[in-house]
């Protein structure tokens, strides 16, 4: 909530940077759900939004084998771009100039692998826990027809880069700026909303465990920042 | 909030579609602060996400002139993918298989352009009045050495393909699905949070109307759904 009654807090600088600390990376990548993988086809970049999960040190991406850009860039073993970000807040300056965002990025470059057919069941079983944390255990397992129509795809975080910036504006004392002026960070927070029953759940269907806890444990509250 | 006494409201289903709403186009693009932009490198992709603002029929996007590898792609005449996602919720439907997420998902093939010099301060001003409204008022003008150490890049909205899926999960009541089983949306929901004031910001400075009026014009709000 903004309201100008906000208690007055206060905050450190911590400038943009490149990171290498691994929980870091683990933080953003098992915080967002989404990600965008890029191609080149023929020299023009093609780009995908995807849901990922992190299970250990790969990312897992999965599709139909129906199709798929991500699909046939691992079976002619393209390199690849995935990127995830999340945006935490807007950085109010002194000026326009020095007025940013803070946000995570890492960006993974590699080769997709398609999961082997002996492991696909696992991997899908990983991504829903991480996606839907709980909810295997509430529905029925994959017909087999079902993991038989379904790659999943990983990429190992070998090659990463992630950058970051947090924290306040750039400034300093004797910076030149009018200092009675207010500035300051806004920070953008995320949560999940009231579950909404689909039309043939019956009334009075209790909504699951698994959605209960979600606002504990994946996604928003993990990300407020 | 996720309680498990939330109000059993209802969702009609909305398949995955793609569209080519422009007002759902503009709308999308007007809610998200961030994209990726993705360049092909001698058959590899690199991305890089960017704040960006739509300003008509283009995405302004913006680095310092000192190097970036959007500006590198400009003068190169490049072709370039920016993509834009807003993830709108989870979808719990009665098997992993069916499970899904609502989202919306835009991506602009093109060149990028270098606005031209003599339009950077006018383009500067829109991409700032975008990200921060009411902020350009309230702080000094960009000094020229400012100016002209950035340069403005724009992306026409010509080659635009839109993705969306919104409602419920997909269900028929002869599906053979477990129908006493919960299912339905998790809305994903977005909002700024209270205003930190930056440590040379004297006590008691009042939080500016650029930063009160963010809640209620500017991103967060405007995604709810």
């Amino acid at each position: 909530m903004t309201t100008a009654t906000a208690p007055a807090r206060r905050i450190r600088r911590l400038p943009d940077r490149q990171t290498t600390d691994r929980f870091a990376l683990h933080d953003l990548l098992d915080s967002e759900l989404v990600g965008h993988l890029a191609v080149a086809v023929d020299g023009v970049p093609v780009i995908v939004p995807m849901g990922y999960a992190r299970v250990g040190e790969h990312v897992l991406l999965h599709g139909s084998t129906g199709g798929g850009f991500a699909l046939r860039a691992a079976s002619a073993r393209r390199p690849v771009a995935f990127s995830v970000t999340a945006l935490d807040g807007l950085v109010y300056a002194r000026s326009l100039f020095d007025s940013s965002m803070n946000y995570r990025s890492a960006t993974v470059q590699g080769v997709l692998e398609v999961v082997p057919a002996d492991e696909t069941d696992a991997a899908l079983l990983a991504l829903s826990e991480r996606l839907m944390p709980g909810r295997p255990a509430e529905v029925r397992g994959m017909h087999r027809k079902e993991v038989a129509a379904t790659r999943v795809l990983r990429l190992a975080l070998d090659d990463v880069v992630m950058k970051q910036r947090s924290g306040g504006p750039s400034e300093e004392p004797d910076d030149g700026e009018d200092h009675s002026t207010w500035a300051g960070v806004v920070p953008l927070e995320r949560r999940w909303g009231a579950p909404i029953a689909s039309g043939l759940t019956p009334a009075g269907t209790p909504v699951p465990d698994s959605v209960i806890a979600l606002s504990t444990v994946n996604g928003a509250d993990a990300t407020l920042r």
